[in-house]
């Protein structure tokens, strides 16, 4: 295999810059324009006959238009001959259409990984999925990447010594252990109470919650309802102090400003595999870059060299 | 084959209601909904198992959001065990993309027949697609109506007698000799003067104007550049009167209203295969619908009646 | 479509013949035999041309053998010339291996998913796969049943009207709280805790339990681990009496004698889904039949009825 | 990728030969076999294991035997473990069935290019397609080669200060305009009076032709008539001399010694991208080879360097 | 599915006409044109629309353009939109082309059987392929007929009391041993002695032939050199009469002449799966059609009955 | 491509090993977990990465637990990015299954072909095909071996002067002549009777036996009922010795017991590519290695060298 060559969409630049400068590399410039017809048209600007083509895109809004870019990208670069297309997905926003839930809806995420696959995409790099199982939509082979590291690297800073992670679903605590063993913290979860007309709420939080220093960890957070949930269960419990935490920071609807607005959280963790518009950022966000860890699973990808050993070592 | 069942995208709803109303049948409902990070569900709200599914969705701005709907729309038939998906694009978008006429760019026309097909369609209806070629991108069959009939049913209220079709490029006047044809019309055509350094314009136009009743015709009007070069060409030869006439009125960046001020040009004659917003519409606007030479296709592919007959007896 | 032909493997004879009579089609045989170097040959004994062909099979043990001679059914009645081939699966044994949660593993329920498409089935009826993201695994369409009405209806025989249904596990409560609303009951849940080195143990059940009539619910009991587990923290609550129900009875290494040796346990209700060898049963066991839910599906297949609607009416 | 080999079909070994002659490669051996039946069996008779194979032959007459031969030596190569199968057409005569003209036709371009997939080609390199569309019709990456560069060199010889490049017809004329691009010359074409019963005819040359000295210049000269026709046109406007180019030299049914009859038609310049009979051969002919091109296209996509960047120096 | 709909391609029309006589439906007309530049063009000119369509072509001399017109109407009728295609191939010449004999070949059988499917084709009907594993080349389904009740039929008006039927190969002995069985009479076979040098004659005749009347039986003959060589050792053991008959009647390089020059045979019988021009008939060559067996098997194909019934009855 | 990576299944272990030890290369571990629900789990312990896998298993009973253990090596390769995975099965059990010999079966061998192909196998390695029509199911390249020379060197220890190898069946002798070519011995073959029942026995042999050393060769032996019926033919022609030699042991139902107690057999010779258990081996027994010729052919493909060259010095 020829030489690395990674191109960036629209979708978040500053991501891909970032990634380039880890990996040593010149990002590779790709122009994108629109029709009068509102077509668009992605020309890829340099050569990636033979080469070993990394095509960064998170799905973030607009996802549809994100996601066509991607896919032009995609067939450009296979009818320019690339060596190997790998598609750089820090963020997979399809991943939530992962069930059947209602009769005559596409599972999305199924769909989307056909497409990419149907566009020339020959492998995939994806971060924290949101349900495991949307790696086996995809046809091609997956590396699937978590933030745990980037995270718990962020918090050693602090004492840790009375420190509970809780998990706002038990259904995914086990990221939120994984996390705390990291740490050499406690966990804890929010058990939602399912009603019989199919209404949730939080119930309970199992684990130690009193005065603890508590990180609540989600793998991503978008309107924030489920966090402020658990928030106030939380605050019944006596915590010492309150963090928040998650790999996607998607922040619809203006979650950021609300969630900032909470006094008893002193800290919003997340990463940057969602770019953050710069008029949302408020004082208590610290936005943590998962290029790193990007880069260098690139690079292993290029060397062939393992890339689960790159968790191993936590 | 069971019953024809049609849903339509939230592309062009007139156009499926007047279609439904033709072929007699109920219009099916779909719910479009998006969720906070910008991803969308479709779901068809009527049985889709083992009917003859049409789905109606020309590609028309914002056009990625469009085609991602008619994506979902087509998985989520096929999911629901439809016995065959056709797709009905009055207006594929994507056509124009149709050559590779720079390094390293997707052919987006390919790639789009490619996508529709791995998402489900079984077959396409599609509308003076931009270049014959295109139908050779799609694996699946296609049935390929023109708008001729339409347009001239309009003009025979008038006095042909003195009558001369314009096509402003060479290269399509057939479909312009097609229309003269069917009026019992001369036809003439903008020969492009195309300069050493690629550069383009009209230098003559080429059979009778001098006082003739010209209807300029050509197969989409998006910026209306090329109409209002030819335009100023038809001038200098004296015609009796101008019309102008095309099959897709997208009329980007005000062309409608930049024709409509042109003095002499007396009616813009267009299809409703592009929906076109109610504060745009002028006085000069005259909009003919596709709508029962749509059914009329569908009817006949339902019942499996030839399609290329519908045009013979022109 | 012609008519329905049902044929079944040697997993479930006794479910595909009551599944027939539910049908009131006659079950056409299969013959199959094992060579010398231990091959399988399976002869579908009936004319499947152009008829609807149905093939069940639940996937028991010998898995690996029932899977294999489902594959060469489908290629059998592919080779044929069968209009259309549903597998009717209603244990989907490797939908447990839904995720790579280590290195250099297949994700078994996306192979064998793949495997049943490349042999040929056109579509798939699948009961209470083990998570619903399974479904996404398949390219063709599946219908996917539960047996909660089947639960549901034997349980109206009793007095339900200080009932509570408790799911082992609060990640599948869903299926918990739809079975309760049938039935007009509480629901609750165990809450497992996490500890950071990964071991999992019931920590909790929230909800009512004191005084209660219990119905343990799961989606299937294997060794029966978890139920036992939740037995002991159920003890501890006062329930007035305890019942357990799932719909996959797989009771491997023994799991049937252990729970039914559980004094306080009145009664263990699982379908028919898998067959239970005569030997293992004990007087405790009821297993309802969903030959009756499997022939209703089949005949709404067969006919273009709508499937979800069969569960609409709940 | 490990050492380039390169073999040829039978339709043309000449170019086979002389393209390895560049590429400094020895010419690999083919065996064509023809049995009793009329079947052919193609056997490559050097080693292909992990070699990047190349394919030499253009589809020329007889058609139908050289394009299966071609499918027997795509085949062949694939099972013989070909790293890469790279089929290269100087001459893809099936380019010219490119749409549907008629109803229930096959669009053969676009067959021919899923056949040469479905036996086994990855890549294809092809010369001066019929429509630029055609590219888009294959499935696998195209580099599409034009043979100007070669022609200009050839005309250089000659006083160029009076030139008119003439295209026989104005659709066509982008490639005659960038011919004239490299010589410093100026532009014509041809333009086609449709008449309304669809009867063409060349009506009118655009551009200076009086005094001039007229290169008239196509893709491909079959029968030759549109030449004929346009040299009719040409001489009632006075040129000073007149020669005739194109790419294609199929010269059918007597068109070189038609063409060559032409007193005024000082020389008549092809490529040997198809070959031309010795006993066809007329003292007006100049046939140019393509063979550096080829090998020089070749020899980038085995090294992996910019094809495009090929024709960017012109 | 619809009704049926016949077409026939240029090897065979007169099996056509005799097929389509014996179905009671009138032939669909087939257009081939060829262009100046040798490409074929194939018109179906019936409505194909979800037709249940037949092409019949046996791949007889000049093959590869035969085999080209067949690819072309497979993929005309599924552009059309036909419901199914069904490809009638009275004779497979390729299927000789079944294993890889050589290196760096081609099997020819399986390449044609994948290039059928590519263009279209939906199932096959053959007769009397080479050798049974052909069927397994193809991926859609097939229907395999032989001609043994024709030849049957033909030979029981003679007196068969002191017949014995001789295969010239005891490998291909089970279809001699099958139609002996229909005649009531004893089986024969040559016994091919094979040197160490790979030399292969018939060195034994394997059962009784003094004083028998012998049919010797082969698939085809093409050359007739095994049939000569067989022929001088019978004559050794003094049969009473020799006849010589086959299905698939190829008589290349003058067998035809070679083989009715033979004094004591008295008989040549073959079926019409193979034209034969009216030139080379001799007075001992007797023609049986095999267009009543090719009509019903395709009737049951439409109307979805029992093909392998046809065959039980024997 | 990288390194040579090689893991063995379940089916045999000591293959494997020993194949290991001639390519000098460390065995790769592989993991193999079963389920409580009967699932298996394998798990390749080693990065796979870019690397050359070859994955080691042959066809042995268990079949079906051996075939879908490969089949999720293969996945699991995959999805591990392996460069390229070669399937190494020195016996294909299914290849026995090559024609549809009765109405609604699969052919097997063509099935699992496919299903090697969906699960990743990127390639094939295989001996003694049970006919050479099985290399045309694959549509992934075959490397074809046999085990003459194996076999050869073994008996070259004997005085050949007076051999004869012989074949059961005529139609397989081209086998028998190979290796008696490489012994510089003759050859002999059992001649089939076919009786018009379909009843089939040996009624000649067909060579030299009188006074010979025989050698009978097969390419496997299952029951041994077919060898043992030409032992009965070769006494009543009194050769001078008797061995007995095949590619594949079987030996199935008590073969080689029963075999082992002919007095007259002096050896029963096989080679490895089936494990035999240690409680059947008798004192007549040699077993000789294929794996010095699986490495050898394993190195050459992973270095890109001619296979087929590894047989032309024979």
């Amino acid at each position: 295999m020829k030489d690395i060559v990674v191109f960036g969409g629209s979708a978040h630049p500053e991501l891909t810059a970032e990634v380039c400068a880890h990996l040593e590399v010149t990002q590779s410039p790709v122009s994108v324009s629109r029709f009068a017809n509102d077509c668009l048209e992605v020309q890829l600007q340099a050569n990636c006959r033979e080469r070993d083509v990394f095509l960064i895109q998170p799905l973030v809004a607009p996802v549809q238009e994100h996601l066509f870019e991607l896919l032009l990208m995609c067939d450009a670069a296979r009818g320019a001959s690339a060596g190997r297309i790998t598609v750089v997905m820090p963020h997979y926003a399809y991943a939530r259409s992962d069930k059947k839930d209602a009769p005559r809806i596409s599972i999305g995420g199924r769909l989307v990984a056909d497409l990419l696959t149907s566009a020339g995409a020959n492998r995939v790099l994806a971060m924290t999925l949101h349900s495991p199982q949307v790696h086996g939509f995809f046809s091609v082979p997956v590396d699937h990447l978590h933030a745990l590291r980037e995270l718990a690297s962020h918090f050693r800073q602090y004492d840790l010594s009375r420190t509970t992670v809780v998990s706002p679903d038990l259904g995914n605590a086990k990221e939120a252990a994984a996390f705390a063993r990291l740490l050499g913290a406690k966990v804890a979860a929010g058990a939602k109470q399912r009603f019989p007309d199919d209404r949730v709420s939080i119930s309970h939080v199992i684990g130690d919650i009193a005065g603890q220093d508590v990180i609540v960890l989600d793998d991503e957070i978008a309107k924030g309802s489920t966090v402020l949930e658990l928030l106030g269960k939380l605050r019944e419990l006596g915590p010492r102090s309150i963090r928040v935490a998650c790999t996607h920071g998607l922040f619809a609807a203006g979650a950021l400003k609300r969630l900032s607005e909470q006094e008893d959280v002193l800290e919003i963790v997340c990463t940057n595999t969602v770019p953050i518009p710069a008029e949302q950022v408020t004082g208590k966000l610290r936005v943590l870059s998962v290029a790193p860890a990007l880069a260098e699973a690139m690079r292993r990808i290029h060397n062939g060299e393992s890339v689960s050993a790159l968790f191993d070592a936590s």
